[in-house]
């Protein structure tokens, strides 16, 4: 199916969103906003923008809620905006945190503009997504605004508890296969999941529905993970455009280090000796599969991914953006781009 | 006339919307935000939450719209937490960028646990401010619910406002007087003209007495500010807790500077010449009021404090919390604490 039209309603009403710091005084701000939006600035273009994954699945869900209105789904793109907010003033903070340099090939705000200038134009992103799911306001009761509201909001200290973990995990030696579930739960699953939980809501549909709707983002955002750390250790350089066993360099404990870590073999053993060398990445990324890292973790991304899709049977999509949303589903999940 | 129970409410609140955070995962990161908050760590206690005058402004505005209903503020109380976890979010993240190493005379959060987790502290408490915002729909109409919030969401995006200026500014040498006012509009009068209005939402008032209370917090914000100024570079230590012309050696753009810049006289030259040292401070703010900056300030302090108290008296606040909301705005502008 044809998603263009939805994706230039979301860049439009996106535009229109952090329009509002577009005056004379805060231009330059403005600047640093549409620079990180891909917008404008060097390498600006789709490439820079994103996927916009995130509110292309809340507003096919809203779609595949009604099929028998066809433009049901137009009076949503405020909400579709706010989530791919809150996801960009999240990659803003995060790549200071994590002194990151690069972001979809493009240099990261913060080197721009510092560090103090760019936790402020995190902030705004922020705040604009509050700003743009009261706009709803404009076409939905109030009560389902609300509604909508408190499921972003408590999405985002989600993502804060995320980030913490994430964060704090770097300097634990202690941490098990059980410790990843709460740490990408926050990362990854619970924006996805609050994509297809609010397209529900606005959607109009019943608790049981949003409810499969719900799950079926979580186990996406959780099967997703699950590959993203496969391929960053043994994964396709081609299809991820990181390098293969980079995790391995950066230490990151993703699953099958944690899987690893728990078998208390060679590589545990290698692991504690200190970080990881390139010219031995290729030796330790065998010898993790080899202790049967690389089997269990893709068969739990085989299980989340036939949760995933069984939620999103379950909720039952309608019409042409519910075939859509099971190719995207299914897209995400065999990384075909 | 007694605040103490308003004050107890609002602490209470406060303590309940941060507990969000308080489970066995996120134990660490809940501590971090108590910490910030003043309830625990080194020096914890009423020195360090600071006075909670934003929330109180709140609560004695929903209280003096209704004299008639003793408790009727009892129910505005998430609101009150909003504002104060938005005025905490600020502080957290201004620390970092500003450097700074002491926050009401304790160690700041971000020296303690770092800059990456510094910011994602605030970022919680920014996104708690929003939790308890929406909170307010357990014992509101969901309309009133979307006004308040919407009002805050704006206030917040007036905040990044204020923050980018402020921070712009210190590299800019074209300033003049016009350009402070949209500067503190963000920093300080923004969010007590949030309390105001959203109080006066809150206590069912007709818009043309919101109106009325919005101005006179956005009065009594600026005047704040401008007697900031002016005691930063004249003031007296004992009611401000910094040393006086504390402003001239950080070289801060304030209102007085802007004036005696504006002026191009003998202290414009000095200025141009680079960082103030301390043992020229007192000589540097005896010529910028040789120069007439002091005079100028001090009767626009003047100008404000009677616009504040005017706007007020319109706003005609009822009873006891009425009272108190005139007593309260006459002691932040004579800083008699």
């Amino acid at each position: 199916m044809e998603t263009k039209e939805y994706l230039l309603a979301i860049e439009g009403e996106l535009k229109r969103q952090v329009a509002r710091l577009d005056e004379p005084r805060t231009k330059p701000f403005h600047d640093m906003l549409a620079y990180h939006m891909g917008w404008t600035g060097e390498g600006a273009g789709p490439a820079a923008t994103g996927k916009r994954i995130r509110p292309l699945m809340l507003i096919l869900t809203v779609a595949a809620c009604d099929e028998t209105n066809a433009a049901n789904w137009l009076r949503a793109t405020p909400a579709a905006a706010a989530v791919e907010l809150v996801h960009n003033f999240s990659l803003v903070h995060d790549d200071i945190q994590d002194n990151s340099e690069k972001r979809r090939g493009r240099i990261t705000t913060w080197k721009i503009v510092g560090a103090p200038m760019a936790i402020n134009v995190g902030d705004a992103l922020f705040v604009m997504s509050n700003q743009a799911i009261m706009d709803l306001s404009e076409h939905y009761p109030a009560e389902i605004v609300v509604q909508a509201a408190t499921v972003l909001h408590n999405t985002c200290l989600d993502l804060t508890r995320g980030q913490f973990l994430d964060m704090s995990y770097e300097e634990r030696s202690d941490l098990g296969v059980e410790d990843y579930w709460p740490m990408v739960a926050g990362k990854t699953a619970a924006l996805l999941s609050a994509c297809c939980h609010i397209g529900s809501i606005l959607g109009c549909v019943d608790e049981g529905t949003q409810d499969a709707y719900r799950s079926f983002g979580h186990a996406l955002g959780l099967a997703f993970q699950v590959q993203d750390d496969i391929l960053g250790i043994w994964g396709d350089e081609a299809i991820t455009g990181k390098s293969a066993a980079s995790d391995l360099l950066e230490g990151k404990k993703s699953l099958p280090v944690l899987h690893g870590l728990s078998q208390g073999g060679k590589f545990a053993e290698r692991w504690a000796k200190g970080p990881i060398q390139p010219d031995e990445v290729e030796e330790v990324a065998n010898l993790l599969a080899s202790e049967g890292a690389y089997e269990a973790t893709y068969a739990l991304s085989e299980q989340m991914t036939a949760l995933a899709l069984n939620n999103l049977r379950e909720a039952d999509p309608k019409g042409e953006a519910g075939e859509a949303l099971f190719e995207l589903a299914k897209k995400l999940l065999k990384r075909e781009q």
